[in-house]
């Protein structure tokens, strides 16, 4: 082993099996890694290697890192990227092949240094986890990191996020902070040491969007499979609908709002937005978390409505079926629910399309137990929303409120040309 | 009001409102029934009505419903139709303009004669039920009922389903029956009295794929918007995507089998089907019902888990966040389960795509706990697939068998064309 070096291309055989791939750097003396060429890593231990192939001698890796010198540029934006973790700012664990979240602000800035021509960059650490780690308390914290980023000057921020939860992440900020900037969520489904990474165009693409003269939460993602163009969601309208593709954003019940292309450093509007030069903001971070989601399916236990009712919970979610029904059979829960003053609203499973319950008597007697329509709110848009208004208001108010369109969550008429 | 009949198109103004339709029949002596233009019913109080102006004189209608005399044709093979209810099955109630499952199958026949021109139609009503309604009970019921037509020389079976869980039933049945027959759900997005009802056409394509020579679960609903093509996708990987629209049916994972041209008659198969010319039929309507779902969000509640276990819960389906994630503060609730023997699998509600739990280091310590995967099976096959293996199998054959393929509910390589 001691006559290879980090970079070079080499064969190593196992009892079972033969690896060709590139050395990587290895926290462990026991173990050697390599890159294979399918852009995935494997850590092979050393004790079960068989035979060792040279096949070309990588040239020497220079470990110096350049210090980052940034300075500033009075005719670009200033725009703080927060970085919270996930794929987008992940670094691979070289024994175990498995990927880890560990970059800084500034490492991505070092990753995509063709963000400096876009603006005048200021990274920052906010949280370091894998986004199904997410919760509403960390929600609370990157609003309050944003509030003080504005106040210190930002013209737009951009928040590297993990793509698991990113919607319910833009979702809940939507809600929680009035900005006259946009804040723009952005992450990548493929790692950075992986050829096919989406981050650096990803990146690049939230970048443009967050100097852009407008207002609101989005999340930026790849727009297609291929290398072409980024889409701008509403932070209130999009879904993590795909668990591998780079295209795994869909705006839903909705179209994007815009079209990136990164290349041209181009941004093409697809809808109208409220544009604003200026740089207030406003957060409120109440959260009630005792809000729960259930998912409805044939032969789902009803009790577990009165557990939720038991433990103290205020809100809870239906996903329901079609245009928001249930089982007869838990009428009776959801009416132990309302009478105990728990607010349950109804969302469809669909995903796609309206909740409404005007039309079978199913969704007549719901509306009679005190069960309000979510109208054409996501499931997890309309729990987000909840667990913000039962933070903030009393629940009748509330109630009247969660079918009122607030910061875009609604839209009035469904367009055609969404699916 | 005595001197309008049913048929007459009138003007109707209230205090508040003036409609126009054509009156129909009413239930309630006290209220007049008008369908609009629009295709919706309004039932109006006839206390509330200030003025009616006749428009035009409708036709005297004829009750008289002509007996239903079928002969058979040798040369046509034998379907037979088992209504369980649904919109492709139902009625208006013109007192409310609700929608009510009432049509028996040979009101289907009656309202589709073109049906006789493809098959010798048997039609039987096995249940009267909205499909929001629809338990594992039902499920049994419906594979005997297959069971017997099958066995009393049924080539084919379609089944008029509700929309809502119709998906939950075909995956059920393709785990409960096994047959050299094609076995057929259909349904309607919206009510035969509309005028853009989608049953007609549902039904004859259904009927059609039903005299082939193919075997399995299908479902056969609108391919597009318009009234161009039906689809016919495999039981185990459809989805209902969409509250409203006509093709809210849509293959996940996979791409439909067929596309039918039911006003040419053609059937163009996109995928290859085995094919068979037999009747054989078996079934196996076991099934472990304590199985619960559970979708996975920030801030969710871990002890929903104990819940369910302390329950006597045999089976735990997760619909986690991306690649097959959950928040790691629920591992312990995952331990407790796995400790008692419970099953847990992964699935994703990202709805599209594949779980893989060796990327990250979440998916690695699930495995460690017990999950294990579900490959790229719906959340909804899972959670019938893991009551059919409860049902027949002791846990560990069952943790062993859930993400083998048994009926095309797991593919093992994704293709690229379908999202």
């Amino acid at each position: 082993m001691d006559n290879y070096d980090i970079g070079d291309l080499i064969t190593i055989e196992t009892e079972n099996t033969t690896y060709t791939g590139t050395i990587m750097p290895s926290l462990n003396d026991n173990i050697i890694v390599i890159k294979m060429k399918s852009g995935y890593n494997a850590g092979i231990d050393k004790n079960k290697i068989k035979l060792i192939k040279l096949i070309n001698k990588g040239e020497k890796p220079n470990y110096k890192i350049p210090p980052l010198k940034i300075s500033e540029n009075n005719n670009l934006k200033n725009i703080s990227i927060l970085s919270t973790g996930g794929t987008v700012a992940s670094r691979v664990d070289y024994n175990t092949g498995a990927v880890h979240p560990a970059f800084t602000a500034d490492d991505l800035i070092r990753a995509v240094p063709e963000l400096l021509d876009i603006a005048n960059i200021n990274g920052k650490v906010v949280l370091n986890i894998l986004s199904e780690n997410m919760t509403p308390t960390y929600w609370k914290m990157i609003a309050e990191e944003i509030e003080k980023e504005v106040k210190n000057g930002a013209d737009g921020i951009v928040i590297a996020h993990g793509t698991d939860t990113m919607h319910y992440t833009a979702c809940a900020l939507s809600f929680m902070v009035d900005a006259d900037i946009p804040i723009v969520l952005v992450g990548a489904q493929r790692s950075s040491d992986r050829p096919s990474s989406d981050a650096a165009l990803n990146l690049i693409s939230a970048t443009m969007c967050a100097t852009e003269q407008i207002k609101g939460v989005f999340v930026v993602m790849h727009g297609e499979s291929g290398d072409t163009v980024c889409h701008l969601h509403r932070g209130v309208k999009v879904r993590k609908s795909h668990s591998t593709r780079r295209d795994a954003f869909k705006s839903i019940n909705s179209i994007p709002v815009a079209e990136i292309n990164p290349f041209k450093k181009q941004i093409k509007y697809l809808t109208e937005l409220e544009k604003t030069n200026k740089n207030n903001i406003k957060i409120n971070t109440n959260l009630e978390e005792k809000v729960a989601l259930i998912k409805i399916y044939p032969g789902i236990d009803g009790n577990v409505i009165n557990y939720y009712v038991d433990n103290g919970y205020k809100g809870i979610i239906i996903e329901g079926t079609g245009l928001g029904h249930t089982p007869e059979t838990i009428f009776e829960n959801i009416k132990y629910a309302t009478d105990k003053g728990v607010l349950v609203a109804m969302t469809t499973q669909t995903i796609n399309g309206r909740v409404n319950m005007n039309v079978y008597s199913n969704g007549r007697e719901l509306q009679k137990l005190g069960v309000i329509s979510c109208e054409d709110m996501l499931p997890e848009v309309a729990l987000v929303k909840m667990m913000h208004l039962l933070g903030n208001y009393d629940t009748e108010k509330a109630k009247e409120l969660m079918n009122k369109n607030l910061v875009g969550e609604i839209t009035e008429i469904s367009r055609f040309d969404s699916y």
